[in-house]
């Protein structure tokens, strides 16, 4: 298998094999995995080695909302290429970006852009700190790789267990950082409140628009209040969950007060495009400070957003997305119940995900196993998937009858008590 | 002006106009600098009003080192785009990207990539800080927005006066970061000494591969020393110098050993790409710690990458831009003679400056007229510029008879002493 090699190839010359943990093969099926595409279109993904396979799984970790290489996009970005896209004089669609996006997000009234998800969070915590001197920050999430966030882990190597990954060792964060950072869990209001209380140096908190479940009214509520009496500065990271279920932010839907909200990854359907939109209070003391890159002012990414969010008004994206992610979740309750599968699920529904839920049972097995008769199925799929336009009815259909021979397949496994803690089971650790 | 009103409206939409300070009006000439542009080919620009420029400015910060709208990098690019740039499988081309880098880089083994300069000089810093529990950064040049760096300034807002920016405050930085971060002069060998001496926590090196002057020897020597007898992590900014006199970094002209190298800018000809190549010793530790981005397996960044590469090498680019980048340097020397002009000059050939340099008088008045005077002459222009391949002989050719034009009228200028301190001056300041 031509691809594999590579991939054996690839793994000692990039620490990792690759520059996101996402796509690494040993998150699905360590051995079965595809690994390199060739080509993909829609949700059809060709692989390195000729092989089809459709996507309900990641679709390239939730950027390819309306589905890969879409047309109306790409046509818009192949005719900004042809006209120049980084000069020494500045792209206009940087400044129509911002206008457009402002619509969207009414209580802000600035924004800036970056290309990844990861430093446009680092910048918004910059410029929350640049505006307030409780210069702390308790959070919920994941929010990237840098400093100010995995500076969480310095104090108990277990803070960011369920956020991003198990005991992770904070290397090579200054130790000078320690408690600079304090995680709380989704949604769990109490322990919000008494964090605030016992920590008066912290002034800022950064939350997800949704994290597999939506955000609790309580969770709001709190966080409202919190903001209105102790002045903290709310952070919405809507990286992942940003675009999926309304245009802009979920926090939307919950009656969050964000002061600054960032977006990334759907918002250019896969070119690299990222933004942190806030008051303008807080925006203008950022720009005090220093911040700038020379590849947030090149042309693509602003093109590319411009235009999937044109498309996203013009075909009510979200809705789309919405309807059919509840009615794959709904058909994954159902198909377990019929083949006697115990399963849990979370109800984000554009990013629907279920867990096999047995107790004397390695559950990762099971997750696994899925996926791998699954491929054999010509899917690519995991226990979460991100919903895209470019999904159709008549596929999910087709994907859903292939998810109930598979859940079959493993409820007889489970009867025969055959099943052994696979060598070859996903690693979720890093 | 369609664009000076559009950049009006961006100011308040966007802090500081854009997001990248270089390509800021106020750097060059606030009132009349052209700000948008709608397309570019080769070195011409045609501004979003529809006036054509030659670029013997900025040349896109340094990115369009092949010239704007490159057909072969281009051609190659759209083609990818054509067949997904962004999917839940990997790109083949990250690979090829990290096998062709380290052909260039034999000190190293391994590569990790991001799409902006800034972030992948914190990606380094993290590497080198998981690395040594020597942890202080001792660094001499410009590297970015990111905490680390702009921390300098919380012990003294003067220490990044030689390297970013005068008197900024490190708003936004946590204070603990105080004296994590410690400048020292480009070339100055004996404050190296001094420092590593002091601090026995320092444990870390950033120097710029060449900052508008070439490394000197004794600095070089100096650093392979310490490196020899400390185990100090040497890490080499590439980000603004690499490509353009060599294929890879100019350290290797040098005789500089690092342990890290840092390439951005010039290395996707404008399309964002960066890279971080190591040792396999760092780096394998860098993968322990999180170190992950969704935007940085990205395609387009990559094939142009591949692109920009293989036309450098097949058409010889370093060695044109450094050639024509001398000859300009001399001719403004001699011209500057000529019509009795004091400037002094920086002798880093594939990007020449020149200074006025006036006692009694506000130099930067005098650069800021070189620009305006320029513009009339059709040129974006200023006191320093990047060499692109793009710039035919001919065409440098005709830019030093308008400098010759323009020097003529600086100095009848200067002899009638009319100039004041203008107030449409530029201005470097942040």
């Amino acid at each position: 298998m031509k691809s594999k090699n590579i991939w054996k190839n690839a793994l000692k010359l990039i620490p990792g094999g690759n520059g996101l943990l996402s796509k690494r093969p040993l998150r699905f099926l360590p051995s079965g995995w595809p690994t390199y595409f060739k080509d993909a279109k829609g949700i059809n993904i060709n692989s390195l080695d000729n092989k089809n396979y459709k996507d309900f799984s990641i679709m390239g970790i939730g950027t390819a909302i309306l589905g890969y290489s879409n047309s109306y996009v790409d046509k818009k970005v192949k005719k900004a290429i042809s006209k120049g896209i980084n000069t020494t004089l500045n792209c206009y669609e940087e400044y129509l970006l911002a206008k457009e996006l402002l619509k969207h997000d009414r209580f802000a009234q600035q924004v800036k852009f970056a290309k990844g998800g990861g430093e446009a969070m680092a910048m918004a915590i910059r410029i929350a700190r640049s505006s307030t001197k409780k210069y702390k920050v308790v959070f919920s999430g994941y929010h990237g790789w840098h400093d100010w966030y995995i500076s969480a882990n310095l104090s108990n190597i277990k803070n960011l267990n369920n956020h991003l990954l198990k005991n992770l060792k904070p290397l090579g964060i200054p130790k000078s950082l320690k408690n600079s950072t304090i995680p709380v869990d989704f949604n769990n209001e109490k322990k919000l409140i008494q964090i605030f209380k016992k920590n008066k140096d912290a002034g800022i908190l950064v939350v997800e628009g949704a994290r597999n479940q939506y955000l609790s009214s309580n969770f709001v509520k709190t966080i409202n209040q919190l903001k209105r009496k102790k002045k903290i500065i709310v952070i919405v990271d809507e990286i992942t969950s940003g675009w999926r279920e309304t245009l802009g932010g979920v926090y939307k839907k919950a009656g969050l007060l964000p002061d600054i909200v960032i977006y990334g990854k759907a918002l250019g359907n896969g070119y690299p495009i990222s933004a942190v939109i806030g008051k303008k209070k807080f925006m203008e003391k950022g720009n005090k400070t220093f911040i700038s890159s020379t590849a947030w002012t090149e042309r693509v990414g602003f093109v590319a957003a411009l235009a999937t969010i044109d498309f996203m008004k013009k075909n009510k994206v979200f809705i789309n997305i919405k309807k059919k992610g509840k009615f794959i979740l709904n058909s994954w309750i159902s198909l377990a119940k019929k083949n006697n599968l115990e399963i849990t699920t979370n109800n984000f529904y554009s990013m629907p995900s279920f867990y096999f839920n047995y107790k004397n049972i390695d559950n990762e097995v099971l997750h696994t196993m899925f996926t791998k008769l699954m491929l054999e199925e010509k899917y690519l799929a995991t226990n979460y998937m991100f919903i895209s336009f470019a999904h159709s009815d008549e596929r999910i259909n087709k994907y859903l009858k292939s998810c109930d021979k598979v859940f079959l397949k493993i409820s007889k496994f489970l009867k025969k008590k055959i099943l052994k803690n696979s060598k070859t089971k996903r690693r979720l650790t890093y």
